[in-house]
């Protein structure tokens, strides 16, 4: 029986590290803690993890295992970067339209509208905008390492460390993007509750009816079409975005095999972020042109949160050219412009 | 160690079939590939999987495990026959619908309504309409399954084919289904928001404050009861559904037993197609036999999306009457009208 | 191949028992059923089971590991306390509400609003009340097993029985919170279609223009305020909800470390509590002192239900003063008031 534990043990070590990680040999110079009570059994798994590059840690007899256990005493540590990153942002677009909205609304016209600071500041901006950004994050660095690739024309030399980092806590990231979308559905469904917007619809009726206006009675079909896209755009995303995130768990992901999770989550990534821009270019669509809507010359929110989304999709874009493609497809493949390297080592890349 | 690696290659190998198709025996001539370093190990696995009913391919050594994983070079085999019958159906169902609410109301009327293709036609008609029927194709082929047996008084015999491929890919119709009641979810949610939603409600209140019709004041008690039943119905319904779609999550699944498991699928998913029946029935509760919602003699989408479930729910009715049950338990025991088979075999189906 | 399987059987066999309860020793007692062909493999297996303290019971040969399987031959054993308590919850609140509401205003002022039995009950106070109350209930029992080891100086004694059967079911009361709050959610966001909401809001705003009252054109900041903050108090606590129902998923949990699983389950739960009471504060702010929301001289629901959560973060509060903390992480490291223990159990416990 005991046989079972070090490698019981050894999944243990590995499940922190990425698939991709593994398919890529990055993991090289990383360590491995291997504790059990056999010696044998231990060789065995030793061999097996410096066949994959890593450096084994023998941290001793099974009484060791627990320590193991306890070994990330860091809670969280890839959840780090991901988490200041939406921190961040979030922090950056919530004073821009707190300056923007707010304090522009109570200098210029004095109107108190303070009270848009919990839900409608939050709700129309803040998280749809986080969420967009950072999906756009989370393809953006798939997109720079191709470019990298085919600059270099060889994918045996490793990318820069930052972009290392960044591609290894993209399903953080998307899961953190994941959670604002969650968080921006839920404020939508709930506007209608709100005493603000109850309000503005009774007080409009009621301003409307004094004032012997007929215009509401005229059916706005372009506004109905506009909207209705709007909003299908944005459930259709949300539902993709969704649908990504499942497949991340870790039970639905094993039992997907590795070429119809990629599938899902590169293609079906991209489409994802392609509805979820075209979500957010639709609500500005008739707005991008009218100068009102440049408050004290800056433009607003959402018009800055599609600018990383679009650079993504473009360069996805060029990528996804023919000429393009098939140079990216036959680097991955293991040609190099260069000079080949020996066998040995295309064999541990292309696993 | 390495004795580790073959069972981790079977249960790889192995994960692709349902437990339905290997406690029916179903699977006798079906493929399962083999790699492993020892000989020995790999013996044994073949021999455990033999008794199974399976042919065993050996891929041969460890270095062609990679290539096992590649194997599914289809992209998700067994969501292909879902997916499109719900593609099918939401093409029928869209075009039926487009034809007999805008066109109609365009041709008879002169109304542009064309918006409603948007928002409209998917929400109300064309989500709901496809999860409902879906779900009942789940349940559909086991009562079917069920009258087989009755019929041939045994359950040694294999279904037909079509039966067989059908009851194979009920997880992925329910799951399909799932999807669809999602979307209409959030569709149901998001309706305040519209444009042609809020339109409707101002219109009717100017309309009305004009006009000194006094009616919406009256409150009609029958009307509310109707309307919170169908939303209680739904959300009751909704709520079961996604249970049901929690508990085929691999790790959820697989932390239930075989019994719990089979009585969540079975018993509460009739209780959700019942449910979700329901609130298709409640909805047109009061049009049945109003002459203006055959338009064109066609009837409306809700009412030709409840055949369906309708039926499954008849014939599961019909199973539970005690005698037919009981000679049904009595058959699934092993029991045989005819003549009984070697004990060997009732054990292996017995499982 | 056979090592395997008797392991498999233990895996099986302990899957049932939580980790806080193997962690604590509890299960001294509890027994374990073990096949497998090997004896020499049982044997080991045997051996670990009892070192953790469990009575082991060996079922046979392999053959037998069927039978295991269908050991739990009550369903779902560990769901009973929490499903019955909810039952009980569910009940005593909502025939307090109908004999609060409905019956009051039928009684008192001689409307009939049977409808609201439906929707408005079930939403507006049996769902939400019964989530908080069963999610104070999952930590209740924590701060009175930190209290019974602060009061008896030891962490090696047993909790009292109740105490035990309690705390063993924290996971799958959490789930049956979850659940209600799901509920609560969805009905939320379902208000604005009911006919009655539609309703209200359609004969308020007839009402004003008939009578000239101007009153709605009046913005009420604080009102604003009010209502603004309760809703993403709600949301908020919601997705806090939603979070620590994810990290309960086997997949999702086995994934952290027991740090982590534990971080989030306390930490983040304790935070879940805390917002969704503030929530119900909030809702009632400035009704608690208003007479006439004590209707025959009983508080409403929200009073009632906001009791048990302000209790258990009243008692957490006070196991976070800085020297009962530091007392209860002696006691939890080992250290007695009275005397050491030998060794062994020490690290036992200590796991
Ligand atoms: C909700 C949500 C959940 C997510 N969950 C996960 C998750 O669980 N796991 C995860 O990893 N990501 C996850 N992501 C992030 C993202 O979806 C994936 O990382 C996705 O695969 C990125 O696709 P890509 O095409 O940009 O990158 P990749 O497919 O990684 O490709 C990026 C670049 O790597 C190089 N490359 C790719 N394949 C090869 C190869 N075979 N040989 C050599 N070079 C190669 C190429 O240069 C390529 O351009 C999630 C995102 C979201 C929004
Ligand atoms: C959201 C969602 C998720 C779903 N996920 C899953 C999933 O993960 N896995 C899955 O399998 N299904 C899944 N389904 C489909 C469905 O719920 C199940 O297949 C369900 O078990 C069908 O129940 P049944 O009673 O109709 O069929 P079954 O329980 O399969 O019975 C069907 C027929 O098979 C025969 N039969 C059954 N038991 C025996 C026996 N012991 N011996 C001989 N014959 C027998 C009988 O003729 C019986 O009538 C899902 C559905 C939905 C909506
Ligand atoms: C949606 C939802 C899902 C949930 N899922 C789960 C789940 O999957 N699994 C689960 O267990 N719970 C689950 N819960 C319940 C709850 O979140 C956890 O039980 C949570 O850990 C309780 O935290 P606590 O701080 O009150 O208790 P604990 O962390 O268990 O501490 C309780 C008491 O135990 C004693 N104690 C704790 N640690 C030690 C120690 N090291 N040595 C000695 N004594 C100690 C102390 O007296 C302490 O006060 C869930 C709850 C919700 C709402």
């Amino acid at each position: 029986l005991f046989r079972l534990v070090p490698s019981a043990a050894v999944v243990k070590g590995l499940n922190t590290l990425s698939a991709w990680a593994l398919q890529n040999g990055l993991l090289a110079g990383k360590q491995v803690f291997l504790c059990g009570e056999s010696g044998e059994a231990k060789q065995a798994v030793a061999h097996l993890a410096t066949k994959l590059g890593l450096t084994v840690l023998d941290k001793g007899s099974l009484s060791a295992a627990r320590e193991l256990e306890d070994f990330p005493l860091k809670l969280f540590p890839e959840w780090r970067l991901p988490l200041s990153i939406a921190v961040g942002l979030s922090a950056f677009f919530f004073f821009y339209l707190l300056i923007r909205d707010v304090i522009y609304a109570y200098v210029e016209k004095k109107n108190e509208i303070s009270y848009r600071i919990m839900v409608a500041l939050a709700n129309k901006v803040v998280f749809p905008i986080v969420a967009l950004v950072m999906l756009s994050l989370c393809y953006l660095p798939g997109a720079i390492a191709a470019f990298f690739q085919l600059y270099r024309g060889t994918k045996y030399r490793r990318f820069p460390n930052w972009l290392d980092r960044w591609m290894l806590c993209r399903k953080q990231m998307g899961l953190v993007a994941l959670g604002f979308a969650v968080l921006h559905a839920i404020y939508t469904f709930i506007i209608p509750i709100r005493y603000s917007f109850r309000h503005k619809l009774i007080s409009g009726v009621v301003d409307e009816v004094k004032n012997n206006k007929t215009t509401p009675s005229y059916f706005d079909n372009t506004e109905a079409w506009g909207t209705d896209s709007f909003i299908s755009l944005g459930i259709l995303g949300f539902f993709l975005f969704v649908l990504l995130g499942l497949t991340s768990l870790p039970s639905v992901g094993g039992s997907l095999s590795w070429r119809e999770f990629n599938f899902i989550q590169s293609k079906l990534g991209h489409l994802t972020l392609f509805i979820c821009t075209a979500h957010g270019y639709i609500y500005g669509w008739n707005k991008f042109l009218r100068p009102s809507t440049y408050k004290w010359y800056t433009p607003p929110g959402y018009m800055l949160c599609l600018i990383v989304p679009s650079v993504v999709l473009v360069l996805k874009l060029l990528l996804l050219l023919p000429c393009v493609d098939r140079a990216l497809t036959r680097i991955r493949q293991g040609w190099e412009r260069t000079q080949p390297k020996e066998m040995d080592e295309i064999k541990t890349t292309n696993l």
